[in-house]
């Protein structure tokens, strides 16, 4: 109701396009129609204002499907987006790794909507392609310094008490082609190692008063059944605090490329530590320095250091839109829309600027606020139709705010490929067109 | 962190079937998992263990997977679910509905986790085939008593502000068949005409602000743009409150079958309100009496009356596991789950009864508690192997009651096929079978 309420105040200030065209006559109307579309380039619909002329008493355009049957359901029991949105797909950049067999796949942050990250279309790293797993014969072993070591089937894991969350995931190399400057020229490629979905599955704690921890315990390997047996140390703090052992995404089982049929997900963390085709956790008093913690995902200071275990994803922001996916047609009243998220719990505000950082205006919330959750925010804008360089600032319940590219390399030095989060900027040219640009 | 908890406190009640198998050494408990899998009825598994024998220092089973490289995720750009998960999915009761281009398809309920229900698997209802429509010639139009019509392209629409929201969606005649006793033998049948997603759009009151109502506007007729112009009046009321033009569901664009590109959702409200791929909103001051709010969609009360305008689905919960879909296999701890919603807002408690409505415990609920969506429930229990009749009950904010079907009859006679919402029962067999039975 105060959604709506606040929605209400704004009315007065939203123009549609067609909305000086909706005062003519409906010939009239129908010509602006014609102009509007020739201006959104929709040439295929011009068409269709003509078709309307002599259907005076219903909405101009009787397309051919309102007039016949279309086909059932049931020949897609399982269904699938529309045949017009087949763009809206994962993509990998080629130079980003050697092999397909080892790869990574960005989600199209600028065709989507809400925060929910549709299953399809999440994000994912793979060292060894996509195991494909039989769930029957699957099995998750918890050992090590534990009293009752115990090996589940599927079956078995799902007999405990089960949670649900929506919590984003995100690579800590989301962003990481940009510390030294490379500017990818999609949002799709610059934030898109980044996704949000409901979880399903069994606390890890619930699972570690079951087998009983030794008392020296403190840190547990994850390790994965892919034939790269990805594995990560994750300490036992944050396995009794909200680590999940997950067999469900956004409703029905994990899709394979996520780790079917079981993954371990730390919300807010690292994504690479969320192991995917859970098949053992092995409880010990020290962490494991597997290659993946040690010549991966450590980044190397000024002063020739390594972060290591560096876990948490800090708050972050992004527009997308304006974006180089999702340019501007026209001057005119436009809602710039972005995400924000922060590992460290819920997004506080969000603030947006058009002039490069010089001023500040209130995003106001458009979803839900969970924690660990996508946050989505909107603005309205009247656009003059002069360049313009957009930006997002997010602040989190921890008063932590999203640092400039300065402020970051000032105390991460240019050597880092992971935890990029620093304010990012695009350029809006006047022709509406949208590029990446660099503001420290 | 108190969700955590709550599991915390429960974790010593809790005991996997492998429990006992977990205490013995290794050896004997590779023969405890062989019998396990052979109670389960895994032959293909037992295999596994026999394998493992050679491989004391690893997991017990070493599957092909385990030692190869998969397939790469870009032959899948838009991701889909296992093999292993192709039973679940949509499916028809073939005597509802007289031909396949007027039926609907139910969701897999009992296979779900969670509040989301995947965009894949959401039921739905359509009359004349699913329209396939061009979203770049599809249009919208709003007229009627308003001072601005307006016809609107999606790219305009979409420039105006949106909001996300999580929302169930149910058709009034779910469970309808009950009325008269047929009990339907799964519960995608028994419940099936419900689901719930996230879905983003421009709120209708927004638009509605944008043509400017006329001083006596009291209803709307929104229009489907399908072969069945399917077309339902709304009080302005709701068209004010909360009702959405929606034009995404779970982050993606909405799916053919479910309105594609654009429809309303009004939330907690009779599913086929939700007019899909919307056309025409035209404002009025009286209800347009069509076949769907006459012939369809009206309920014949004991005393030759009908209920119309009955648009509110009430308070209403389901018990998921165990069901027909889910049986038990042998007794021991459980972890009974299910569904409970309300059109009037959110769920306040859940019970579950394990003998037919005598004793009630209170469940708790394991997914956030959001307003007029699904949220689930959760409660241990330790099942004897002995005969049982499972109920769970539920209580919205409103402090609304779900009936049990004497009181609903009290009520509504016996008449009726919309707006069932008893209390259901499953009755568990000794051999762990789940069948649908009605205790009034």
């Amino acid at each position: 109701m105060s959604q709506r309420e606040s929605q209400g105040r704004l009315d007065q200030e939203l123009l549609s396009l067609s909305r000086a065209g909706d005062k003519l006559p409906r010939a009239e109307r129908r010509d602006f129609l014609k102009r509007g579309l020739a201006l959104f380039g929709a040439a295929a619909a011009t068409g269709l204002a003509n078709q309307a002329a002599g259907t005076e008493n219903l909405p101009p355009n009787v397309p051919a499907w309102t007039k016949r049957l279309g086909p059932g359901v049931l020949t897609h029991p399982y269904g699938q987006p529309s045949a017009f949105e087949a763009g809206v797909q994962r993509r990998s950049v080629e130079w980003l790794t050697a092999d397909h067999i080892a790869s990574i796949s960005f989600t199209p942050l600028g065709d989507l909507k809400g925060i929910i990250t549709p299953s399809g279309l999440v994000f994912e790293r793979y060292h060894a392609g996509i195991p494909q797993i039989d769930p029957q014969q699957h099995r998750l072993m918890i050992h090590g310094m534990v009293k009752r070591p115990i090996i589940l089937t599927m079956d078995e894991l799902m007999r405990f008490p089960s949670v649900s969350m929506i919590r984003f995931l995100e690579c800590p190399a989301n962003g990481g082609m940009e510390w030294r400057g490379a500017q990818m020229d999609r949002v799709q490629f610059s934030h898109g190692m980044l996704a949000c979905c409901e979880w399903t599955g069994v606390m890890l704690s619930t699972l570690l008063e079951e087998v009983g921890l030794d008392k020296n315990a403190a840190w547990i390997l994850a390790e994965g059944a892919d034939g790269a047996h990805m594995s990560r140390s994750i300490p036992l703090d944050k396995a009794l605090d909200d680590a999940i052992i997950v067999y469900a995404q956004n409703g029905e089982a994990l899709r394979p490329e996520q780790g079917y049929p079981v993954r371990l997900l730390n919300p807010g963390w690292e994504g690479n530590t969320s192991i995917k085709w859970l098949r053992r956790l092995e409880v010990g008093d020290k962490p494991w320095y597997h290659r993946e913690e040690t010549s991966k995902y450590t980044d190397l200071m000024a002063d020739g250091t390594a972060r290591e275990f560096t876990f948490v994803q800090e708050c972050n922001s992004v527009v997308t839109s304006p974006s180089p996916e999702k340019p501007y047609r026209a001057k005119g009243k436009y809602f710039i829309e972005g995400l924000a998220w922060s590992g460290r719990g819920r997004i506080k505000h969000v603030d947006v600027s058009v002039d490069g950082g010089v001023t500040w205006r209130e995003a106001r919330f458009t979803s839900q606020v969970i924690p660990r959750a996508l946050t989505r925010f909107g603005l309205e804008w009247d656009w003059d139709g002069a360049p313009a360089l957009i930006q997002s600032r997010a602040v989190d319940e921890t008063g932590y705010v999203q640092p400039t590219y300065g402020q970051l390399r000032e105390v991460r030095g240019t050597n880092s490929i992971y935890h990029k989060n620093a304010i990012h900027t695009w350029k809006l040219a006047a022709d509406g067109t949208v590029t990446n640009v660099q503001i420290s």
